[in-house]
């Protein structure tokens, strides 16, 4: 083929999704403002208008608010605190995001992986699993909500129960939410932060998938007990984040342009999950299953066991379509993650002809 | 005293200094012609224009270059991944920049000072180090021009023997050079990257002392060995560092303005640096010892034999006047580090007169 592949492997926004005239004009309005302050040297934190802007929507001081370079950075900072401060095994969700895996490899973490099913997590899975050793583990990594790599979402119930479990437990609990206000339909559930309170639970998030992912505005709400390590641990790498982008956030929400820039992102995206969903229904029933999220970025697809994604993807590339195997996250051989954020609705519909084509064309499983 | 004390002590440009009414055009034409790229994800390594001008200037391509958050985030890559391909000591400089030694202490280093005197780092006492013990040492951090803290530059002579040093032992190296254009007088000296030719030497600096601090735009030149695995590293730490700063440094030098600034920065600084000589010449001649420095921010003071630095800072605060003592770099207690940058030439003045009186009120030394 000579066409480009149709990309279901970018976890990233299309390109109309950015709303970047709108970031030039609030980044001039507040470099012209505020530019004394933005160009010089500030706290590890970040920006402060733009922490105490968030510290109001999650009721909690300014200064347990870090704003970070994207969510991932949230990441390596909490897991080398917590690790130094609490060695032991890290529990993750089985599949989880790939990079957060990588990390806790180059740390020397051991990694415990824990089964989901279709309501997320298991809490009597994870309370099995803190009974099954006496040792404390390090933290538990979990994204409940538009899961990356899976877009399942733990239930309300189950929501109810981590949380009973990490206030009776005093687990460490990083909750990584990026999808969470990227809902299409149904409504929202409680983070589990809300629920447990904010006591061992760290709650991270960015505005990578509701404004612009280059402007790399993560933030976190650190427990009380750890916001002035982690923010001593920040200015020991990078003294003070980059301001004018957290800054142009600050003008973006300050302008009240935030609500209707969501809107429109999650209409644009919620036409590329349903033309996803359409073109499997139409082109793949009963050849594999998937899940229906109501939000997100992604769907994860399942082949008939004994068929291997990844052995699949080497000849997806050359029939002009990508996505990454679900073995990348941890998952299942026959598992792989579709991305319906980048390409555009017609580019999916084709994406999943080219996908069920070279499904058609697979050796049936042993 | 009511009057906030006279700042020695902060390391970072006057406001005045800042180049910030520029700044916000160039981020506002940046992001209007360049907003999909400047407000997506891109490479580890940061803006390809920017990365691509730096590559020129210093005769490399352009994979080599590595934009950071800052030059001190070079630092923790490099230090991350030095120490994971050669574990075993870390030498720097005595005293060295602190946070540095912060960041060794974290990674969990040992670290080697090696004392320099009025021409900086001595080779014969590196080579004597070297030929001390059998294992290599992981890397040498040293900042050659106008140091941080002391203001000492390494003479061309030493500069030609480190570098030959290095190739001959296969000696990493990281060469801090975040000072290096801010010389206000006498010829720039060849970096020991160059010399050596960027084997087993990484450059590093940034545009937080030639455009402006809060940017957060440094960057390294990577040795070609350690290229891909470095920008690896990026790329799992914060995936994309902020563009839309880096795209604003790289429209402040596509436009022209950096040399005239950098005049402008270099004749302001200057004054400063006049202002603390003259006054230090005439209310502490005979009572101290401090440089001369041809550029930079800082200068080094050492008070006589059994005066506490850190004691004197007690009053001085009180005084209306502050400064970092030297032991927080790995200094003598008598010692200390007066940063001229961050005040005007009028409170540089008051501020050397404050600290005379204090010293004559010290008690004399045992």
């Amino acid at each position: 083929m000579s066409q480009p592949p149709i990309s279901f492997a970018r976890g990233a926004p299309a390109p109309e999704l950015v709303p970047a005239a709108e970031l030039a004009e609030c980044a001039y309005a507040v470099a012209q403002r505020d530019g004394a302050r933005v160009f010089a040297y500030g706290p590890g934190g970040g920006y402060g208008p733009l922490r105490e802007w968030i510290a109001g929507q999650h009721d909690v001081g300014p200064e347990r608010v870090v704003l970070t370079v994207g969510g991932l950075q949230g990441f390596v900072f909490y897991a080398a605190e917590q690790l130094a401060r609490t060695p032991g095994r890290v529990l993750v969700e089985a599949p989880t995001y790939d990079r957060p895996l990588k990390i806790l490899g180059r740390d020397g973490a051991e990694v415990v992986a824990l089964e989901m099913d279709e309501e997320g997590l298991d809490p009597d899975a994870l309370d099995a699993e803190l009974r099954s050793r006496s040792e404390r583990p390090s933290f538990l990594y979990t994204i409940p909500t538009f899961q990356n790599p899976t877009g399942s979402t733990l239930s309300a119930d189950r929501r109810r129960r981590l949380a009973e479990l990490v206030r009776s437990r005093r687990l460490p609990v990083l909750e990584d939410d990026p999808y969470g206000l990227v809902r299409f339909e149904g409504d929202p559930l409680p983070s589990v932060f809300e629920l447990e309170g904010g006591v061992d639970v760290m709650y991270s998030s960015s505005f990578s998938k509701t404004i612009a992912p280059g402007l790399r505005v993560g933030y976190a709400i650190v427990p009380a007990a750890l916001a002035s390590e982690l923010e001593d641990l920040v200015a020991s790498t990078y003294i003070t984040p980059a301001l004018l982008s957290q800054a142009t956030v600050y003008e973006f929400l300050r302008r009240g342009l935030f609500e209707a820039n969501l809107e429109r992102v999650r209409g644009l995206l919620r036409a590329r999950r349903d033309a996803m969903l359409e073109a499997l229904d139409r082109e793949l029933d009963g050849r594999a299953r998937w899940n229906r999220p109501e939000g997100g970025y992604f769907l994860w697809l399942e082949l008939p066991d004994g068929t291997d994604a990844a052995e699949l993807l080497a000849r997806a590339t050359e029939g002009g379509v990508t996505f990454v195997p679900g073995v990348d996250f941890g998952g299942q051989p026959n598992s792989m993650r579709l991305a319906f954020s980048f390409v555009s609705p017609a580019e999916i519909d084709e994406g999943v002809r080219r996908l069920a084509r070279l499904l058609a064309a697979t050796p049936a499983a042993v």
